[in-house]
């Protein structure tokens, strides 16, 4: 109730907009509302990846669109709540890579989370470089983020487990040393842009940083496979060029 | 000299320091004006970690010194000369971490630079956090930090050769594996704080974290030894708990 009370102070004229009082919130999820509140969050994703988070500010955004801060406001109190709309749509990406079902071998698999996450981080780049800012401005942020992270490498341990149940992962290792794997996994996949970014001081290639992430995330994983699997993943390997 | 000549034109009454014109170059070097911007980087290092570079600005930092703004600009042009003087400092820790000659098996050297890295991390924190602010504000810190990198991993790799000269690594391993293994070092290393920090939603314990992230490098490194490494690895493990 507070919340909503200030977010109706905050609102100001709302701009070109809405014809109806800025705080009825019955009329917030009209089409037009939803499609200028979807217009907001698309051009504050393109800003915040291109120029990072704390150089953008609302009003950055709203000459941008060509709306009214005001109208900006109607919409997101600040640029917190815009960045939580933006990691709505991100969670939602990374919970559909988590849920996608994948077939096939230890090859198969890696290269599906592996350009999976490499794809998110391209395109949700401002989320993986300014993550402490972003968490020291909110709180509610950071407890998503935290919990992001433990789903994802809940999923991979779990993943690794299956694939020892299969015959894929060698039915040697130890429970504690699955999750120290997917915990690895996770650690080089989150740190190899930047990682790729400063390795290539003439001019970084997104494509060649992905294969490169592949190679390193086989080569973290391969000696944890059966003979049969490590000689599928280095066919797969020596076929597609990492 | 067009910096020397901005630096003084910036630099503002000295505030209750020096008694000389504020831009006599020969002066710069007092033990006294050395102290001020000893100090001046000091404190600035302990506010960066605290509240995040971005959040904090050179009048914040001459306030806190209870010294005037006209003093700090004597001393530096703006917070990126400040952050920049910080990084030479945290470059010459690193050179020593690198430099420092460590004897011993896997376990002896793993623990030196894991330990050695986490420490670095715990004093330095702005420069893991805030990387990506701090390279898009200052292109030349970006090459530095792109630099150490290099140097770090390329130190790590001829490490991991020297290992395989002495049998502790394996010979069977190839040198890109090597290559590949001290990026994995660097890039679990790298991301391990944060890491570990999201993990402990119920709170975090720097020590705990230091024991787990030596865990995480000692999976990473365990497959790659000769079977008499990996049981001295497997006892020291045992014995220090991490």
């Amino acid at each position: 109730m507070k919340d909503s009370a200030a977010k109706c102070r905050a609102a100001g004229p709302p701009g070109p907009e809405p014809a109806e009082p800025p705080c009825a919130p019955a009329r917030r999820g009209t089409a037009r509302s939803g499609r200028t509140r979807d217009a907001i969050v698309d051009l504050a994703i393109g800003l915040f990846n291109a120029r990072g988070t704390s150089a953008v500010t609302t009003n950055h955004i709203a000459a941008e669109l060509g709306i009214s801060p005001g109208n900006l406001y109607y919409h997101f109190r600040n640029k917190e709540e815009i960045v939580r709309a933006a990691y709505g749509r991100f969670g939602e990406e990374c919970r559909a890579l988590l849920e996608t079902p994948v077939t096939g071998g230890a090859a198969e698999i890696l290269r599906h989370y592996t350009a999976g996450t490499f794809d998110l981080m391209l395109r949700w780049r401002f989320f993986y470089e300014d993550t402490a800012e972003l968490c020291r401005r909110d709180p509610d942020l950071a407890g998503d983020m935290a919990d992001l992270q433990r789903r994802f490498v809940a999923h991979l341990a779990a993943t690794l487990g299956r694939l020892r149940r299969t015959g894929i992962v060698s039915e040697e290792v130890a429970d504690l040393d699955l999750r120290l794997l997917a915990d690895n996994i996770w650690l080089v996949s989150r740190g190899f842009w930047e990682f790729a970014r400063n390795g290539a001081p003439e001019g970084f290639r997104p494509e060649e940083a992905i294969r490169d992430g592949v190679r390193h995330i086989f080569a973290l994983t391969r000696p944890y496979l059966t003979p049969p699997a490590r000689q599928a993943l280095d066919r797969s390997l020596a076929r597609d060029g990492g």
